[in-house]
């Protein structure tokens, strides 16, 4: 009995391992081919980056650089002779840094010691002049509660949960300890803190600060608290003092404010689709980008290489069957408005929207997606893995996707992340290093030949 | 009978995928997290790289900081307490670079145009004053027979066939290309050539000329001729010129020089097995590196992460049941004079080398290995992937190993290499940008634990 009911089983296996040969057709396999030969051979994205990282550079939301990144984008679109470029108004929130901020660690009167530290995009400013208290250094928000407002009450709350070296998904070493830098000045004001200070989100030991969002949830106008990053040996600097002495006084120096919110835009290109026009299938990633580095990787990589998938349909001559948009969203950084308002209107003009892919986890050698779709879906999907391993790519796993498209998701359609190598990613994430020259022409274009794979296999077959 | 045969068939491979499952131990499990928790958390590969990188630099076979490494390699090793570490004489060639080439293209007396080159290693030097001549473009070897001796004699062969882009592992490329380095100046020398220029082996556009072996086969000393590297861009700019006007002349001054050989030696330690002490197994890289950059890519991150593996089996306490050696090869770039040396005192000693791993495609993500051995082994080795996976390690080829432990080939034992991500290797081979800063710590840890990984398996489930 147990013997058969494993032959039964093998033979289930067995089947769908037919099922999965049969759909690795030679004409799938000779189309990936042309997509990553094309790509590598005349692939245009890492010029885009070029432009974009190097002419125009950081472009915060509601900055004129945005301004311009959205302006070159559509021109650039518009030279691909794609059916219909057009630009999607949207509001944005506008927060700018203001003279480079700067702190130090004081041991006694006069005697002090710099540390590199940035604001936390959306932080409030420290008065004029600065603000100097001394510190309490904690692991966690949850120790907020442990210390109670006697102990924390005019200090500034040191976050210094250092990210978990032993994950091998960074992302999820992050994912650990981002609460701190989100949530860290919002909790640490209910308990009366004048400030908080947090540990850079790198794995690296160096001196850079990563700045990124942060929110005040409830907290009225008068209630806020300046909030800094300083950089991850900065920290260690300042936690081995603080054993020594906790009687010393942090400094901070930020004039960075909030204005009003301004007009900016989603640029959106489309290829009309052959067989099935209203239905959608979304290419994207974030044109906004913090105001340190250049935003190479996060998310220029993303940018350029949805723009190379629909350009590399066109120079391959593949007509889609869907309608087929690149989506360049604004704002993901430090509001998510130009993702929410491309959903929104979406949703208004019951465009169907079956599949959307984004890329924003840096311009590195690509090694898969994530997907949130059904199971039948995803077994789809891995039937294609033969189809991919010429290249190299090998990691297909159920379970996130993309900030920007996260408002598309339906019960019916599929969302896919692309997932690069994320060893080196926050090494640059949200910190001056970010650049042009930290991204690899290669594994940039590997990672946009291996998006218009997946996009010409999902337009192929369809979605379950 | 064609259905009855499938399902035979697949019983077989479900049959396989049981025994698959069943060599996964939890306690493998374990011991793997074990192994890649300590490398990411206590490891010190990149401390040692850091000191090899930075303190002693480059370190070309004969010269003083290729003793520096020895002796530091020695020092090191002793102090992870391993039963034995001892030193093996081994005669290099000596080659020097000496004062920094340049070379220019002469469009007409006194109108020139600086290009990046440098010697090929093993050059004979261009006379005093340089030496000045019309060039002729080609694309391979082949080549140089449709010319003739009359299209050659008096020329630089200038071989300009670049790295193929749309081959996804860059190695594939490199092998495409690598005669013209290697053998390109004893084959134009024979068709009466004065000197010849190679593209350097790398697929980037820049300024940077990348050196490596050359030979001059059977050549008689008279009838040797200069061999140098320009720079891809320089390449670039080079062909551009022959095409507008193919009578310009090129000008190279090299005074690098080939000296009597001289002793150095193979770094050694090892592990004595409690089970089998005299069956080996070696870890290894090369300590040798070129002289332009300061190694780290190649070789320093071999080195240091065949040392991390003795030290992981030490920190982690595990006990190994074969004898396990790292050995610090030398001179793996230009005559592998140290691997085919510890090959054949192995063979005199008759000590059984069951099993061989090297390291030496660079520090970056590791993706997987290659092995050269039996059916059955790889086998052996495809049903211990489920324990690799979590570490993202899916890339398990048959085919190559290592230069430096290929000399221990036998029918019965087992080769393998280490395979890192191949995109940005070629960005830094044999040039001045092969430095520790290329090289990130956590790809480097990762591969060191990798390796562990391996070794550990095979010494536990033993050969066959």
């Amino acid at each position: 009995m147990f013997v058969r009911r494993i032959i039964i089983c093998f033979c289930l296996v067995a089947a769908a391992q037919i099922h999965a040969q049969s759909t690795v057709s030679k004409e799938d396999k000779a189309q990936l081919k042309k997509i990553y030969d094309t790509a590598l051979l005349e692939g245009n994205s890492y010029q885009w980056l070029d432009h974009l990282s190097n002419q125009i550079g950081a472009r915060l939301s509601g900055s004129l650089n945005a301004q311009k990144a959205v302006e070159w984008g559509k021109a650039e679109l518009e030279k691909l002779r794609l059916d219909k470029v057009w630009l999607q108004p949207v509001m944005v929130p506008k927060w700018t840094r203001g003279v480079t901020e700067f702190a130090y660690i004081e041991t006694e009167p006069g005697k002090s010691t710099n540390v590199p530290i940035c604001a936390l995009g959306g932080s409030v400013p420290t008065p004029i002049g600065g603000l100097k208290a001394p510190l309490i250094e904690i692991k966690s928000l949850e120790a907020l509660e442990k210390l109670g407002r006697k102990a924390i009450e005019g200090k500034i709350v040191f976050y210094n949960r250092p990210m978990q070296a032993d994950l091998i998904n960074t992302f999820e070493a992050y994912g650990g300890c981002v609460d701190q830098r989100y949530a860290g000045a919002a909790a640490a004001a209910k308990y009366g803190a004048v400030g908080v200070l947090v540990r850079s989100l790198t794995l690296r030991s160096d001196d850079l600060p990563h700045t990124g969002a942060m929110s005040y949830g409830d907290l009225k106008d008068s209630e806020k608290i300046p909030a800094a990053a300083i950089s991850t040996n900065g920290a260690d600097l300042l936690s081995s003092m603080l054993k020594l002495n906790p009687n010393i006084k942090f400094h901070i120096n930020m004039n960075c404010r909030t204005w009003e919110d301004v007009e900016s835009f989603n640029v959106i290109g489309e290829i009309k689709g052959s067989e099935f026009p209203d239905k959608y299938m979304v290419v994207g990633g974030h044109l906004d980008s913090w105001d340190l580095g250049d935003g190479s990787h996060d998310d220029g990589a993303g940018i350029v290489q949805s723009m190379e998938v629909l350009r590399l349909f066109k120079k391959i001559g593949y007509q889609p069957k869907h309608s087929i948009r690149v989506v360049m969203f604004m704002n993901e950084e430090n509001g998510l408005r130009g993702g929410k308002k491309y959903a929104k209107i979406a949703t208004q003009k019951n465009e169907d929207h079956v599949f959307a892919l984004e890329s924003d986890s840096g311009g590195f050698t690509p090694r898969g997606f994530s997907f949130d779709c059904t199971d039948a879906t995803f077994n789809k999907v891995l039937s294609w893995k033969p189809l991919f391993e010429p290249y190299l790519i090998h990691y297909f796993v159920k379970g996130g996707s993309g900030a920007d498209i996260g408002p598309l998701k339906k019960d019916t359609n599929v969302l896919a992340g692309l997932r690069p190598d994320s060893q080196r990613y926050f090494d640059y994430h949200h910190a001056k290093n970010d650049t042009f020259d930290a991204v690899n022409k290669r594994e940039l274009e590997l990672g946009a030949a291996t998006m218009t794979s997946l996009v010409y296999l999902f337009d192929k077959y369809g979605i379950e």
